[in-house]
């Protein structure tokens, strides 16, 4: 049996894997772009809108014809026309004329602003009359207000949202330059462990670690590969690690958590050329028991057998790689968007590593309430009735009751 | 030109579409099931782990035959072999007799407690000393301590998460029944818009709400069908929506913001037999000239034709719709998790509306400070640049600088 005899902490990890780098690029039709990471900067061709549209139903005029109109006195104005959506007007107004427009029309040559519909009273067929002065530009878009051309629109390494769909669109990109997807291999390793086709027997357990992971890897956008299950026999695992490695860009392994199985997935990634070994364990709990090894842009996992503890190595480690993989701008640690929730109890952590506690939340008197769920890593029933994680510091002793904590949803 | 007639609240919307119900029921594999929603509970037929496991690496004995155990007086154990993984140990352990045992490992007969390895020195091959006295149970899972045969693991109405699927493997669950996907037709209308695909001339806009609502759709787990622009012709506005709820079970038509537009759309459903006008304008900024009908369970949405006031009703309304549809057990509102920040500035409200503000956010000093994005609806820019919304209530007349506020991702 031997010890762990590369213990790192979480930050030394992100640091021997900060030299990964994205993957190839592609191009992707706009609408099938939706999570996608810019491969290079959006830069605009044109101006939006383009031309200067109206932002009202109301009539284009010259605001300085409007000067005085009031109430008790307003000012009259010749209709000469309306402005067809989505057509150049063909007038050329004069003083005292108007045009009628819709929201979203071009304003004609001569008009430099809108009266809202409400401030309008027709007086006759071709006359309305103006209640109110406008300002120049009142309830207009200028031709390039929305985005000038030249303009970075969006960035490269940013995920696209649907808004972002939304502008690509308007300038008319139908087809982005986006990042290949991520793929992974799951393993999963062990004497006890059964698909979940096959009939259990007592001292068996089914294989979860393929479902969590899978899961958790097509939350991340990363596309998983099934290679199933492999027992004790050393050749059978270092063939379906090297399957793995030839069709994936990451390799996830879950084995069993004795210290044999960790032997094992050690010594089956060392033997394989060119392969280095990163850390053989992590100052974290749950998780401690990891094995992390690295080739070329390319990284091999040997993931505790317990299903939560696998989960939260992903979490902390594994979403933040596949993020780098993906070209996503996203810094390492525990620095994303949480809740924020106060803590019903007080939990204890041994200083030295960090903790990562399941919680539960619940949402009374317009707070968010976090209580901690007990129970050993080993129960998935445990990862099922947690909303989140919280996370305690390498140098914090535990957290009291009714402090606030970050809860990362799960 | 009609003016609003039906202006509802939001809460009335969210009542008037309380009869809407889940779709029907499906089998999908548990493996292609994340995100779905179960459509009926998941009770487990054996208890987890289904026998006594091991949580250490070490010895497995009976407890009370290590009673006085010390480090000066430790007590010897005759090892009488090992536990295999996976298999039943064929042993009925005497007093003073111990298994070698692996984490996950099956206790023999006996056996009560484990000792970790730690705790335990070899003296000759087959005699190990034991320096600590083991409690019962002591580093022992019991058979049904992660779930108990009857239990209800999973609710109906949830959506599955990777550690969802992880339990569903464990009770070998290899196909679920779960809610249908919805679906919903796009379609664009208005004289100026065109498809990305052409070239734009002067006066027109590129159709960008098939974009953002069409990602939107897939983002809440809903499959888009885009069904195009249609301009000025009634009948052909007709056609299309007849295609649309023929195909799809919500029907999201944006159309430009001009009166005359909406009156266009409301005719269209008007016209249609057997739907209800349930809201002609929506007491929310943006996004009050929403159209909202019904026909037995389907909806039909005449969205502003601004990109962002569409953004703001699908987030508010469609999205909450989706999770009705998908038999998700979502409450309606504003009630979902949201990240809390800090505003940095003063916003009015005109109070009688709830006003939907974005919002860019920004992690200084170890907490987000909230930036609202000033700029009329129409512009798509400011949708980019917005992280997220927050809402002001009907009767809030605005907000301070310096207030929390909840900001929901966008």
């Amino acid at each position: 049996m031997r010890s762990f005899f590369k213990v790192k902490r979480a930050e030394d990890i992100f640091e021997c894997l900060g030299d990964i780098k994205p993957l190839g690029t592609e191009f992707v039709s706009t609408k099938d772009a939706l999570g996608r990471v810019l491969a290079r900067d959006i830069v605009s061709s044109e101006d939006l809108p383009g031309f200067e549209r109206s932002t009202m139903d109301g009539y284009a005029l010259s605001a300085k014809d409007t000067f005085g109109a009031s109430e008790d006195l307003p000012t009259p104005f010749n209709i000469v026309g309306e402005v067809r959506m989505g057509e150049i007007p063909n007038f050329d107004l004069k003083r005292g004329e108007c045009v009628l427009i819709s929201t979203g029309g071009m304003l004609p040559k001569g008009a430099d602003a809108v009266v809202m519909i409400e401030y309008c009273q027709m007086v006759g067929d071709r006359v309305v009359e103006i209640s109110r002065p406008v300002s120049k530009l009142e309830n207009v878009i200028l031709s390039d207000d929305d985005v000038k051309r030249g303009q970075i629109v969006l960035h490269k390494g940013s995920a696209l949202r649907p808004q972002d769909l939304g502008v690509l669109a308007a300038l008319g990109v139908g087809q982005v330059d986006v990042f290949t997807k991520p793929s992974a291999a799951i393993i999963s390793t062990g004497e006890e462990i059964v698909d979940i086709s096959q009939r259990r027997k007592p001292g068996q357990i089914r294989d979860i670690n393929s479902y969590t992971l899978g899961g958790l890897c097509i939350k991340s956008g990363v596309e998983p590969i099934y290679l199933g299950i492999t027992g004790d026999r050393f050749e059978d695992l270092i063939l379906l690690i090297e399957k793995g490695m030839s069709q994936a860009d990451v390799l996830l392994l879950s084995g069993g958590s004795s210290v044999g199985t960790r032997d094992f997935t050690l010594d089956a990634f060392s033997s394989l050329e060119g392969v280095e070994i990163v850390a053989h364990g992590v100052s974290i709990s749950p998780g401690k028991p990891t094995i992390i090894a690295k080739k070329d842009n390319k990284t091999l996992w040997g993931l505790p057998g317990h299903p939560a503890s696998a989960m939260i190595i992903f979490d902390v480690f594994i979403r933040w790689l596949f993020g780098r993989l993906c070209g996503r701008l996203t810094p390492a640690g525990y620095t994303n968007y949480a809740v924020e929730a106060e803590l019903d109890r007080n939990i204890e952590s041994a200083s030295g590593r960090e903790d990562y506690i399941r919680v539960k939340l619940a949402h009374t008197e317009g707070r968010w309430l976090a209580t901690p769920i007990l129970g050993k890593s080993g129960l998935i029933s445990t990862m099922v009735e947690a909303d989140g994680i919280i996370r305690i510091d390498t140098n914090t002793e535990g957290l009291y009751g009714g402090e606030k904590v970050k809860v990362r949803l799960f």
